[in-house]
């Protein structure tokens, strides 16, 4: 039986994996449409979104199935309950560099965020490339020190997202109330990116050690 | 061992009930604090987040204390699975009203809207309310009657939400800055909260009757 649920369990990696590097080339592809603006890489960021949930679909089949067969205990059952999560993890930042990409459509050909806030922008997409380019080293290896890295390093971004405020309520912003409504949406999407990612890497860290870093108390804030 | 699963299956459902009950009173409370503005009504949201994570977990560890010990399989394994999801979802809307409940305590004793959003807040509001009681009902009855009208009401709110951009858009606006940011956050909040809902009333359709309303294409856009 443990050799069936580690093939099994191969495929549904396997599907795991695909989703990190579709999620990974949504979050590039949404950055990309944001600070170009480039109207392609939103649409292909849109249409893309389309097979993250599928893939999501998949897993989640596999992984009912995978229970009703084979009825893991213990570490199995931990890492097919964990895999479950994390897929919805995933789909859910898809959805979001979707929402990113949506904008850019909105208001192509003028950029949705005014020249003053592109440093910014650029800096926390600077951010999340790093991050989605570790979740698929993460996922590829199950290498819980990268995931530590994604957790350690997301207090970053929560600052680069402070600062979008600032500048919004500063003197040096110059865009009009379009452009602040997307600078707050956008800088949201982005956040919850973030979010996301650690809440990622933390199944991940749990699925591999067993160890749940989200039951330590000062984490506990507002990760799902 | 059916007799079994029934029993502990009332347990996982006695403590949904009361998460139902916990996420509405929190939506409630949130809108009490926001339209007030309210300082206790807030405080008593952000506190009675930690009620509702304290459910989520309880949950969790007893879905997966079932899946070990029992092994369900076809109705009773998606009752599971489908309950594990929708912990998460009531989950992320205690987060949402805590978020809300936030914002008005960041700018006590000041509202953190303009007067002039005062009545579309309501609206919005009466319209999660009204949500809120019906999860409620949803929950202790398994009325997928109810569920149905949660699902078909949602555009609604959508179109609530998009009426707070047009309202900031407006001349009619004479909101500050910051109020603006709130305004856009506050909106968001509120409508993932409908998304939310949409999202339990789905898996309350899907656990009692077998057909999944989330499959229907149309329907497939951001619900998670």
């Amino acid at each position: 039986m443990r050799v069936i649920f580690n093939e099994e369990m191969r495929q549904v990696a396997d599907d795991m994996e695909q989703m990190a590097a579709a999620v990974s080339a949504a979050i590039t592809g949404a950055g990309k449409a944001l600070l170009g603006p480039d109207l392609d890489a939103a649409q292909a960021v849109i249409e893309g979104d389309q097979v993250i949930d599928q893939l999501e679909s998949s897993v989640i089949d596999q992984c009912v199935q995978l229970l009703a067969k084979q009825s893991p205990v213990a570490t199995d059952l931990r890492i097919v309950v964990s895999t479950l999560r994390l897929a919805a993890t995933f789909e859910r930042m898809g959805d979001l560099a979707r929402h990113i990409a949506e904008a850019v459509r909105r208001s192509y050909p003028d950029p949705p965020l005014p020249p003053e806030a592109h440093e910014l922008f650029q800096d926390m997409q600077d951010f999340l490339d790093q991050m989605a380019s570790r979740l698929v080293t993460m996922m590829a290896d199950r290498d819980t020190k990268v995931a530590e890295c994604i957790i350690v390093d997301d207090d970053k971004l929560d600052k680069l997202h402070q600062q979008t405020f600032d500048l919004a309520l500063s003197d040096k912003w110059e865009g009009s109330k379009q452009q602040m409504i997307d600078l707050v949406l956008l800088a949201r999407f982005m956040e919850r990116l973030g979010d996301h990612g650690v809440s990622a890497a933390r199944r991940v860290v749990y699925i591999v050690s067993g160890f749940d870093p989200s039951k330590d108390p000062k984490d506990l804030e507002d990760i799902d």
